[in-house]
Parts: structure tokens; C-alpha cells; sequence
């Protein structure tokens, strides 16, 4: 593509590796990049060191952080009785932005998944059993479509039989949306969902 | 958003500043930059420093090149009586994937836009002129936009009256696309811009 810069073109071969990114994407990224100031540019190359060298898993709840355990772990204004499991670090990172969960988090590093041949043993689940001291409730925040909601259920028959309550987070229409727009399932979940006002 | 990872809260920061990327996106980028092979990631901070330090503009064509002149520059098997106008280094690349043209390039570094406060003195229009000996043919390859249009029309007037050939770039419908979908002033364009068959 670019012909006289082959380390352009490197640029755009990494960049277009990246998920959602074409290789059209990349050489507008590449070329912004290019145009950046050199200090600007530096810096990424300075942060993404910084990551590979910091960044690793907290062993109680494998969310990502530099320290272990992480500081969500420790803080002490976060209630230790309520665990919320999750299938990514960035699905915590969400959570933990809307307001309303003061608890732990556990995070699995996937979803059960047969046809992919990600069965219980490739999550942290053992792990998850392992913390369970003292714990009052657990919330299954995997994502609502087929996979995350196998392994809600798997994670529920698990854990209700040890006297833990364990919840699932609501599924029903997303704010600011409109009904009319809505798919079939997701309304029949709303419908399902229904709470006394 | 990650709180016990700093330096990944500054690669989202970071990512999220390049063109078309949200916060969300840049999220998951980092993501999965974050589980990468370390070699990998690591492969991004060299290419960036080596794009920054070897790459510049070839000086006869301002193209991106990491030598001076660059190689379309001296490629003997290019018609150096042909060149082809465009506005950024991008567009020169993407007409050279296209077969059909064997000529040399020229760019601009933009287009004309008064709104914007950028005129011909920030493009290197000056710097085309100077290249004008033996040229028999300018086919200016600006952008089918207002601004475009309005640059290639710039550039038509003054070198038309030297005796050179300039031309544009055909407008008309997209191979491939459906002329029931066309918009009006494309459709306009390809009926003006008719041959014979």
C-alpha cells in the first residue's frame, strides 16, 4: 500500500489485526497516527509497555490491575457478602461505572461455550466456589443471549443447593429505548420481568 | 473505568483520540491489546517509534516515504509526463492499488477550504508548479466533495493557460452499485459524463 514507507505499512498490517478493524480503518488510523505529533505518537509505544509490565490479574476476582489484590477487593466501603459474576474485565468496568452495585466482582475470562470447547474447567469457577465464604448473595451478570444465560444457569445449579441466593441480572428494554422497536424476545423478557409499581 | 489499572485507563484515554474511536471502542481495543501475547503488543511500541523516526515526506512528491525521493518518484517505468493530483497521502495510495495508473503523484496535504481558513498557500500547490516542466498531462484527483471540486477547479485555472492538459477523475456510479440506490447528483454526474460505447 504504501510503497515507499514499509514501516507504514507494518503499521497498518498491526493495526488492521485489531477486532472491528479493517484494513481501510487501519490506514486511517495509521495515517493519523502518522501525522501526530512525535511525542504524542511515543506515548502510545511508552503506554502499551507500561501495560505488558504493570497489568496482570487481581487471584481473587481475576478482574485486570497492577496490584493484587485489587483495590476493588480491598476497599472496605464495598459489602464482601455480594459478588457479582461477570464474563470480561471490561463487563466489570461497566458495571462498576453505573451506579448501584457496591459489592465484589468475579470475573469468569469467558462463557461456557460447547461448540467453541470452552467447558467449566477453561472459567474461574472453581475460583469463584472458593470465595464463597461468607457470601450472602451472588448476581449472574454474564450477557443475556444463549451462551451467557447457559452459564448463569450452570453457575446457579452450582451454588443454590450451598443455601447462597443467587439472582440474575433483569433482562427487559434498555433505557431510552422504544417499545415498538423492540425484538419479540426481549419484550416477552420485559413482560416476564414485570414488577408492581 | 479501570480503577486498579492505571495504565490501561490511560491507553483507553489514548486510543480514544484516534478518528472514529469511542470510548467504547477504545475500551475493547485495549482489551485486546491487554490479552495479547506481550511479544505482540510490544511489536506496536517498536513500529510506532520506527514510523516516527524513518518516515517523512519525499520532497518532489509529499508523499509519505521513508527515502528522498521516494521510490514512485524514481521508478523508471512510471510516465513522469503524467501526474496525479490528490489531497492526502491516503488517496495516493489507494489510486496505486487501483490498476490503470502509471504516472507520478502529487499531494496537496489537503484541499481548499475558505470556511476552514486553509488556502492555497497551505496546500502545496506552489510546489506542483514547480514540477510542471515536461508534464504533458494533471489529472486532479481531489475528493467528489464541494471542497474538492472547488480545488480541483483552483488548480485547473492555473495551469491551464500554460499549455498543459489537466483533467479530472470520472464521476459517475460505483461498479457495482444499484442505480435505483444513486443519488441525484451522481446520477446527474454519470449521464453528463457519458461515452460511447
Amino acid at each position: 500500500m504504501f510503497k515507499s514507507a514499509e514501516s507504514v505499512e507494518r503499521l497498518v498490517n498491526w493495526l488492521a489485526r485489531l477486532p472491528g478493524i479493517g484494513r481501510k480503518s487501519a490506514a486511517r488510523l495509521a495515517f493519523h497516527i502518522l501525522k501526530m505529533e512525535a511525542s504524542e505518537a511515543l506515548e502510545l509505544a511508552d503506554i502499551i509497555r507500561d501495560v505488558k509490565e504493570k497489568v496482570s490479574f487481581c487471584k481473587t476476582c481475576f478482574n485486570i490491575s497492577e496490584v493484587d489484590p485489587c483495590h476493588t477487593c480491598t476497599d472496605p466501603n464495598r459489602h464482601a457478602d455480594l459478588i457479582c459474576v461477570v464474563e470480561e474485565a471490561m463487563d466489570a468496568a461497566a458495571l462498576d461505572k453505573a451506579e448501584g452495585f457496591k459489592g465484589l466482582f468475579h470475573v469468569l475470562g469467558g462463557r461456557l461455550s460447547p461448540l467453541d470447547g470452552i467447558g467449566p474447567d477453561d472459567l474461574r469457577i472453581k475460583e469463584l466456589l472458593g470465595r464463597l465464604e461468607d457470601v450472602k448473595e451472588i448476581i449472574v451478570a454474564t450477557n443475556p443471549n444463549v451462551e451467557g444465560e447457559a452459564t448463569a444457569t450452570y453457575i446457579s445449579r452450582l451454588i443454590k443447593p450451598m443455601g447462597i441466593k443467587v439472582t440474575r441480572i433483569a433482562r427487559g428494554l434498555p433505557v431510552g429505548s422504544d417499545l415498538e422497536y423492540a425484538d419479540a424476545v426481549t419484550l416477552t423478557r420485559a413482560i416476564e420481568g414485570r414488577q408492581e409499581l
